[in-house]
């Protein structure tokens, strides 16, 4: 049972082995958003507010803030960015840059604890990093890669994670504040990805004992029918003991996938989630029965 | 590696541990459909034609074939569907009644290996309904209740298809030709119905080594948006070993969470049923982008 706590001024989530799956929406992120890069660069922040407000409707538990834009100073649009996104929403966040300074500029103006996204298992990357994280009383994603590269072998990529994890207690960095990333790769390209990720993701949870986060998306690129592919992919994966992955959470997809998965999990106590997301507009006490006589209903749309 | 072999007159097909996963259609079956009850209580075969085609079109491997009609001839009607249904496709079916005597009336007719569905654990069903499995070489789906009824403990319902699959090889048939259901409960009633039924496959699988299958929509019952729900129950059951279901080959998303299980299971070669079933219409020479260059594909339609 590992939770791993995250806050913002004031609130806190628990991704943890006993929590409902947590989605931490993608789409405050220039990259190949040409439109969004543009305006973030020039100073114009209405679309990561619009995209603030939608993805916390949509439900998502956390949301990822990046501003890699290539020739801009990062650093100081991403602390403008998070102090922007804290002012709309009680959500906390994941800091996602791979500059070290722009990670910092980020904690240096967040409020509460954030999860930083990411250090990987480089020896450069790995002493650099995590003494940022001890400093700030963070948590972090650890990518299961190293200098070698991404391996295709999961048993090789959860070498890398426990590494990783070893090294962030010797900064003083409990295994709870590491939550590991098994990298999914596009199974179109890799035909076992998905087998080898189930199975990092297993043992990253019964072995490591951490908990786990993903970019959902990756898994079906270059595929057609992408949504349906990703739904499965969540769904397997919070079979297989994920605990929280990066998505965008206005695909409505990706969210059943999610929200299916929790409920057949047995975390979502008389389904009141999944009701309250799905249910078709009250008719006459339909809604009613459901709870009363678990009959079928009728359906009212195609 | 357990293979259930099933056939009809000129076709063979495995149910097993690495086959894709088998959509047995559950069209056909007037429970619960009026209109099909008194067309079929009077002769008109034309929505079992249509059914028949329809499933097979739409993907199913087998075809589960059901006369339950109140008051009629039902070992009469069965042995007529049969008679039709294999004039039609060339798919193996699974028999499907409660009745002993329409169980063996499909059997006599049947032209290859059926699956008959099914036996329970009850003493006097085991002692009247392997007897005919065996006298048929058929396959059989066991039911894992008994007399003391559906247990909620899937650790009672394991000794219940192990008391199942013990009592057949006493008949001479062997555990491949034993599909284990391990009944799939309401999870909109039950919280931990989804969990358990995971916990079960896979005891059935790694542990009694056999084949599974289940009435799949079970799950939702009750609940809105149930085919997102039983795409999700679908993906996650095949993550934890099963390897059949009876549903509605003609829902597509419960289609995707099947087939999108099959890629990340690794068992879709290439992706290609995937990419076949899905792909959109060909725009020159789009598909061949995704196998050369795995490039992103524009998306054509929302």
């Amino acid at each position: 049972m590992t939770d791993t706590v995250v806050s913002s001024a004031n609130s806190e989530l628990i991704i943890g082995f006993d929590q409902p799956f947590r989605i931490i929406g993608e789409r405050i992120n220039p990259t190949g958003r040409k439109l969004l890069s543009a305006e973030m660069a020039a100073g114009d922040f209405s679309r990561v507010e619009a995209d603030t407000l939608a993805q916390v409707a949509a439900g998502a538990h956390m949301l990822d803030v990046n501003a890699g834009i290539p020739l801009a100073d990062e650093p100081a649009i991403l602390a403008e960015t998070i102090k922007l996104v804290q002012s709309l929403t009680d959500v906390p966040l994941s800091i996602d840059s791979s500059i070290v300074e722009a990670l910092e500029a980020g904690l240096s103006v967040y409020q509460g604890k954030a999860l930083v996204n990411s250090v990987t298992g480089e020896e450069e990357r790995l002493e650099v990093v995590l003494p940022l994280i001890k400093k700030y009383g963070a948590a972090v994603v650890a990518i299961s890669n190293d200098e070698t590269g991404i391996s295709e072998d999961p048993d090789v990529r959860f070498e890398v994670a426990r590494k990783i994890v070893e090294r962030a207690e010797d900064h003083g960095i409990s295994r709870a504040d590491v939550v590991v990333d098994p990298l999914v790769m596009p199974v179109g390209a890799l035909n076992q990805a998905g087998a080898a990720a189930f199975r990092l993701i297993r043992r990253l949870r019964e072995e490591l004992k951490v908990n786990t986060t993903c970019g959902a998306s990756n898994i079906s690129f270059g595929l057609p029918a992408r949504h349906g592919l990703n739904a499965a992919f969540l769904s397997m994966a919070i079979g297989a003991g994920m605990t929280s992955a990066i998505l965008n959470p206005l695909h409505s997809e990706e969210v059943a996938g999610v929200m299916g998965a929790d409920v057949l999990m047995g975390r979502d106590p008389e389904c009141r989630r999944w009701i309250s997301k799905f249910r078709e507009p009250a008719v006459e006490g339909s809604a009613a029965d459901v709870w009363r006589g678990g009959r079928e209903r009728r359906r009212r749309r195609a």
